[in-house]
């Protein structure tokens, strides 16, 4: 079957190409058709026709040239360097043999593509070989450092597993597609460890696979991936909605288990899920508590993820299409449209989402081409659920700040790595500019650093201001010389032991742990200080309590518990949440074009899934259904 | 696991017995524990003993003599014709070698087994062999011979089969029974193709496994077995509620792709199942649309099916306890109790049920050790199914009999072969032997008779009136003399052109092929002649069509359509369901003992089953779901 369709597919593209582009091969990698040519000059002449032939194929064509046409790597690096202009700022150039790519790292990629993509085709026809450009980020980054390393030394396995996909998605589809069906595995009726399992008569893909970090055992920390209908060998495809661990920290699991498939996200979910696993698997091992999977296995997941950007329509089995498309949750938080059969069945899975413009981000996307059934979360889905307007949040942030440093104290923010911190950031950054609040240092500690490096690397992703800001005006608010990395126990004293004030972002956000309760210890017993909680302290945590009004607060010092008395100023400001209130879920409903048949509630506390179900089916006249883990629903 | 499990057993049981028991050897044997003896003697005085154990090991015990302490055959059978009375009757008697059993096979079982199983134990202790007795039926049946028969010559594979099972039921549990789920596969939100598959972390149990013969094609005439949870090689057990092919008819094809495991089910449902299987193939072949399946696989279900007596606890799976229990619907039919885990959860399963007496059952369960989900079917679960009572169903019935013979005319009623046709037989004895209605002669077509045949070879499963009146009147209303068995062309031809009046039951029940439609045929065109409808009538169906009030109904004959004039009188009468109507379903929710903390809604059309659904949930608060199929349930 993979073959009849593969030998159809080089039929169509023989008889539409002219005679003189000489293909040599076509074959399927992943989803996508590669076309190997000994004349790619003819070829990048051609882009229309290429264009043209990708949409009435409906599939994604990659030009690469046959061996025979490339260029020796030396003159390569040489030609390159004549063809990109200096400005470019170029500070890598490897070869990948096996994909015939040149990769090409510079600090303003833009240049080394050039205006419609003219400069990169020049490299092609220059050199035969395809640039491949990625971003040098301006913060240098671990993280995208080994990601990078990591998918050089296995292209050639990497090649394999794609040519291997590339059959599987286009084998055909097997039996009717007359129905479709979503398991829940885990993240219904609570948060933390979602999971579920997409069904239809030719596949499974799962949609997450995440840990509750915050689960008391092994037992409810994990989804349910014993439930029957799973089984490793047979799973088609991964989706990560986004990057936080409550979606994709389980995903190693299944490398460990034999999984061979691929994920597919965004690339700084990739980057920021390989971020947040590796620490994930340090605080693990350093208290005791080891995952059932370890660092080969995060690798191995690097190695399996196909990225896509929002828009990007990919076959991802052989009857279900994948669409990404903006959620505004964190960077690169994806809402994935799903296309079943041809034509059976839409399906839209919010994954965690915010329907409202923030500093980082642009709104959630509620504009599909079909969408019957969508499952959305419901973090904020009771009736109660109300916060004030990020901008009286903004005020209220700026007027405690001002007080605090007005009287030569100290803020301390702790606040999570990912997400919460860079819109922080860059509202302090243009407070401060505009000189609204003093210029003091704002220090940020350990794995912020880390993230925000990320976020540098993948500008794309962010909000229309913050991209204009950054590629028109040359103002990236990340590295202005405000921020200060810290990353040591000295730099750390030093900070708290100067007399003068200061603004710190430290993990975790919940004083659960890591640097951010080493500095409440230090600056809680001086009432100049405050402590500024922003996102939600869950019961039983130690930032709880002190919300809660402790002022005698036991804590463990050089292996004693000490008391500490709490003087500083406790401030909550709600309002810069990662996800959507009640009233822009219910918005978020109402505004969905096209109008879904059914609604489906997940990630929420039981109470707020029937809530915000039972008020959309009330309001808007639509099915709901507010599943718990192990139901299954029929969609189709 | 199993063996150790084994091993506590033997221990225990050799602690409890008398030294001189001499027990040889102690194994499985699917559900039981078989405990072979020396000295069968010793064993048998100590009853009280034996059953005190099986009440402690909560197992059933089956005692069986060594080899060696077994009289030989010629000399067993003088002894036995020696011991049992002779007004007994027995008709039979052979050795299975393999069980170390006489099988006795008698008129008056009773008088075998004697008072109190004296007689049973006096043939222990003289032979050796452990008498099974089973009931010479009244009426001979061929469907019970020929199980009789593919028993007997499968003792030796039933007993390696039963031998395996006995080892994969006492393995133990590998997993915590945290959670338990249904999936619906058919029969959801419809009538026809009833099946559901049960699932704990230890276990999978298949609730009926039907056909919808209704159906315009396969796609929708047999269950959802693709569903990805299951899979025939990890299926532990099938559990059949009553043998309506809508229940039972896809059992075979389990078989004919590799299930191996066994079927539980009482002993009249396993009878009439393979009548109404082995009639299922003959009308499927003779329509030229064959089934997917052949008589091979319908006596390979009979090997692996375990029969089971109401109200008898038996292991089923490592956590899985099934106890049948009467439903009141047809002959053997069972509502299910599943307890699973050690009090985790149960479960109960009405299957079709009756919440009334008939002449022929008395009413379904409702009394349960526990039971906190339960599905229900909803046949009649509209608010507009309320039905006339059985009483007023009755007196019509007999006026409009007594009108059509007093005019000289016949009465045919189009009857199903399983169930009403024997309840109808019941009420016309009984109306007749009073003289209430002219003494004709009732005849009696095809299966209807075959079917009878087994209702008389198990009373024991009939209603307490019918009981005591076989049992201790000496009276069986199914073998008077009214009753005239009709099997051929001639005799047809015979009844309708004799002068006198008389009464036809004959198949099929919607006048949708068999014998009934030649009879209206024959019939039709006398207006002193009547006929009945006491079911249902499908739309599409001639029966339907007729009931509208249809006056020319063109019909072939001879291989050419004939249009027939329809003069006879039609009359339809409501009221001798074996469904219970909505009236019951409602009351029976409310009697049910312990009250269920969940109620499932199955078997019925989409209407009806959220219709009744939704009464309960608002006259009773308990929860409900009523699903469709494919979708999957979480009960614990």
């Amino acid at each position: 079957m993979t073959s009849e369709i593969l030998e159809d597919i080089k039929k169509e593209i023989m008889d539409k190409l002219p005679k003189n582009a000489q293909v040599s091969k076509v074959e399927f990698e992943g989803p996508e058709v590669v076309l190997y040519t000994k004349n790619p000059e003819i070829i990048t002449d051609n882009g229309d026709l290429i264009r043209s032939l990708a949409k009435e194929l409906r599939k994604r064509i990659i030009i690469r040239s046959d061996k025979s046409a490339l260029l020796g790597p030396e003159e390569t690096i040489k030609k390159v360097h004549e063809i990109v202009p200096e400005g470019a700022e170029i500070t890598d150039i490897y070869f990948d043999t096996v994909t015939c790519e040149v990769v090409i790292t510079a600090k303003k990629p833009g240049l080394v593509i050039g205006k419609y993509g003219v400069t990169s085709r020049t490299i092609v026809k220059n050199t035969g070989w395809a640039p491949k450009i990625l971003r040098t980020p301006p913060i240098s980054s671990d993280v995208i450092g080994k990601i990078r390393t990591t998918l050089k030394s296995s292209s050639k396995d990497r090649k394999k597993m794609l040519q291997r996909l590339g059959r599987q998605i286009h084998q055909g589809t097997k039996h009717p597609n007359d129905w479709a069906r979503v398991t829940s595995m885990g993240g219904f009726k609570e948060v933390g460890r979602s999971s579920m399992l997409l069904q239809t008569p030719n596949s499974r893909v799962l949609l997450d696979c995440g840990v509750n970090v915050a689960a008391s055992d092994n037992k409810n920390a994990f989804p349910y991936l014993n439930v029957p209908e799973f089984s490793i060998e047979e799973l088609d495809a991964v989706i990560i909605s986004h990057a936080h661990l409550d979606h994709c920290g389980f995903v190693p699991y299944l490398y460990h288990y034999g999984y061979e498939g691929p994920i597919y996200c965004t690339t700084p979910t990739r980057d920021l899920t390989t971020l947040l696993q590796l620490d994930h698997l340090d605080i693990a091992h350093r208290e005791g508590n080891p995952l059932p999977f370890n660092v080969k296995h995060v690798q191995k997941a690097i190695k399996h993820t196909i990225t896509l950007d929002y828009g990007e329509v990919t076959d991802i089995s052989p009857d279900i299409r994948l669409t990404l498309h903006n959620a505004g949750h964190i960077l690169g938080s994806a809402i994935s449209h799903m296309h079943i059969g041809d034509g059976a069945h839409n399906l839209v899975y919010t994954g965690d989402f915010k329907y409202e413009r923030s500093r980082l981000l642009e709104p959630a996307t509620f504009r599909f081409p079909r969408a019957e059934t969508v499952i959305m979360e419901s973090t904020y889905g009771g009736r109660e659920d109300i916060q004030p307007s990020r901008n009286s949040a903004e005020k209220e942030m700026m007027k405690t700040i001002y007080k605090t440093l007005k009287r030569g104290g100290k803020v301390l923010v702790p606040v999570f790595a990912v997400g919460r911190a860079q819109e922080l950031m860059v509202v302090l950054e243009e407070y401060m500019r505009h000189g609204m609040i003093d210029e003091v240092p704002i220090y940020i500690d350990g794995m912020i650093w880390e993230a925000t490096a990320i976020h540098t690397a993948r500008p794309e992703y962010l909000s229309k201001d913050l991209r204009d800001q950054i590629f028109h005006m040359g103002r990236n608010p990340f590295i202005s010389d405000m921020f200060n990395k810290v990353q040591n126990l000295d730099q750390r004293k030093d900070i708290v032991e100067s007399n003068s004030p200061a603004i710190i972002l430290s993990t975790s956000g919940m004083l659960t742990g890591g640097n951010s309760v080493e500095y409440f210890k230090w600056l809680c017993e001086d009432d100049r200080n405050t402590l500024i909680f922003v996102g939600y302290q869950s019961e039983g945590s130690l930032g709880r309590r002190i919300q809660k009004g402790w002022k005698e607060v036991p804590l463990e010092e050089d292996n004693k518990t000490k008391v500490f008395n709490v003087k500083m100023e406790i401030k909550t400001i709600n309002g810069f949440s990662g996800h959507s209130n009640r009233r822009q879920l219910m918005d978020y409903v109402k505004r969905l074009n096209p109008r879904p048949d059914k609604v489906i509630t997940c990630h929420g506390d039981p109470y707020k899934t029937t809530d915000l179900a039972s008020s959309i089916h009330r309001s808007y006249k639509i099915e709901t259904k507010s599943p718990v883990n192990l139901d299954s629903v029929r969609i189709h």
